[in-house]
């Protein structure tokens, strides 16, 4: 990790787009691929801004879709960076969609995807430590480590024992 | 216009994207042509957001491009509604371009929309009054009448010996 | 400006397109933003054809849109050449909707694009003087003074009372 | 086939549009396919200009590609009805490519297109005779017959001894 | 669930597509999100075909990416149904990417997703039983369980205590 | 031709898509256009894994569109070398739709291309022998030959007379 500390604000970004008829399946819903490729760019935007390099997409978090997003509907996604780590950066992002003309706001879901800075090469390069300022913040850097070591495990990078953080969420 | 008032800062909305291969020309920049598409999407999600109606694009102003943006730099849209008339909203679209990893930002132009709000039948709507709060909203609010009364001098709607507003830009 | 000369005539060029439903907004009307991102495309290959140099977008004039125009329709661009200065070029683009199975042709709307020529490093390159023929030629060639008068005021680049072909639509 | 005749000139339409890099291949070029699908798009505006009904393609006859495309050259596409069978035309493409800055012009290709006019039920419908006016449509025009005999029995709806106008190409 | 029982096998679909140059960010690598896009497709048309009816994805298991795949090589994606439940289906996709003139395969990552079988109203309908036939398959099938609890556990509707079978993957 | 044999099989490959909105004409079926755009890239794969090098598009021999293929409908293209020739290969593609909800399959069409291996500089480049095994490649091996004169004889590279093979078509 660098020795600049940056605050989580800092990498804040938004992205609002109107459903058209190619984001949609054959019964006029988004398609969760297509709003998967949004959360990528937007949340790509986001790690850039946050540590001023190249990035590229290293997982993806358990994601659910709850409730199916109309053709005409506008989505709009926000993303932060919540904790970073030497190289990586762990990101949320915030899916809503209102059916503007009925005045109908609704959160639709919510993802972490994880970022690696690299250079030109694709080499590993260090980021800025993130400093959590609001309530949410806090909360979100807090369960971060949680949701690494579940990610460690589940790629079978890290021992199920030694998620000393992960066990919690069990017991 | 309908009897609702709104202020201005209801209707802020923002779209950041990554330039892509197909967004550029040959020489790896950004078509203008390009740029237009994304300012008319955020724009009408800007005007929707204020009048709670469909909107259609009624006119765009006097658009300049100054600095070319390259690829694979981020370029972000910010949309907001200056003022309301009897069915119609203008729109201000500012540009901002970054060169991320080298922590370059820069103003690349801004742009004039005007929406209606139509029913389902593409008949205009009344939308609510706009109500602009900080120093920039309210030059932009005082501005709008100039370059609505120049619009329509250009559409031949309107005789330019009636144009009071916009002839003090000329004397 | 270079000593070739050259016909207006050489720069003409169409673009046919058939309306598909991403063109469209949820009311199945073509959305502004894109035509204006086709309007771009075919003034760049008219102003290219004409200076034979890579070209980009300097500035949009105002453009009204007035008639809605539905999926399934045919859309036709026309583009050339008005008049050249030093490095740059205005372009006229004309649209036409047919709705073919029910044989009715509307004029849509039109633009003036400019474009400035430029090598590979993005640097301003001289253009050919451009001569008008037809009776539509010598009045597009005539007015683009003017209209060249209202954008560098608009820009903030000429002061008005410098704009001696521009007073003229006021008084 | 209807009692109208048209002049096969009312049926001329164009195309044209800049390579960008989506179009190409790894090695920088035009796609095959991406070329039949706007052939396919101009073919169709042709056909429906000529008939005033909806077009579904019927069939593409044998295509060539000769010169490779780069990216960045320009590709103009232009149509127009040959001859005209009861519910059917067939449709002559030409596509030249041109590398502007250089000036560069090249016949890339051309195709011959068959669509069947229908209703909304996809339902044959009869298109009006096409009248062949210069010296090339009327070349089309003739060799039409001979092409609808090879496009027959390569489809197996012809048998070969019948197709006296296409036996005439082997002897 | 129906009472229909079907092998996995009839569920299997592929999907190879040469990467073009907006499916890649600007290190020229494929993006996640695009990817993301392809599997949501592919993994869609293996659950319509398993349970013929409409479906909608209703989770996405964490995924990483671990090889970054260039500019034009060949990416093929094959999905099957792992496991069906009530109304739900687990889809397996694997995603393996070639350089094919260097004549280089290599297995890039795979993931879960889950969908819901739907009438037109979006209202869940059952499923047939899925039967695995290989070991693979059977692998697959048994794990399906585990991967369920703990989707269930990070959704909030499933307490952990009651995930005896997603246990075992920590003890 | 290089020395190297190769059995068909190996240069099979599939590609399944779901109809989406613009895939499609203004009656919702598939454009003709659009199907031969997927043609040539599954095309392109296939002979691109026979014979381990970049490749282009040489031609494509006569196809006819036989069904409408509507909006949501899955379809699935399956692509094989059928013979090589010194440096060009004739690929056949089969193209089948469904109506997954009402469990309808059906043949759509068929296709030959004809690709051409290069090096970095176009240059054309020896394939390996294709070797037939089973019955239906051993009959689309015999009539490569017959297709090839055809195509030759369309594109004026051969004499009708010399077309040995050809006329055994016709007699």
């Amino acid at each position: 990790m660098s020795e600049i500390k940056k605050p989580v604000k800092e990498s804040i970004v938004h992205k609002s787009e109107i459903l058209l008829p190619n984001d949609t399946n054959p019964l006029n819903n988004l398609m969760g691929g297509k709003l998967m490729h949004w959360m990528d760019i937007i949340a790509a935007i986001s790690a850039q801004k946050f540590c001023n390099q190249h990035v590229v997409t290293a997982s993806v978090d358990n994601i659910s879709f709850q409730n199916p997003i109309p053709l005409g509907h506008v989505v709009t996604l926000t993303a932060k960076v919540t904790r970073a780590f030497t190289t990586s950066m762990e990101i949320y992002i915030v899916v809503t969609a209102e059916d503007i003309p009925n005045n109908t706001k609704y959160v639709s879901n919510s993802a972490f995807f994880t970022f690696v800075a690299v250079d030109k090469n694709n080499k590993p390069m260090p980021v800025p430590e993130a400093i959590p300022e609001t309530e949410e913040e806090i909360k979100l850097y807090e369960g971060a480590l949680r949701r690494r070591q579940l990610r460690l495990v589940l790629a079978g990078r890290m021992r199920p024992e030694d998620a000393t953080e992960l066990k919690s969420i069990f017991f």
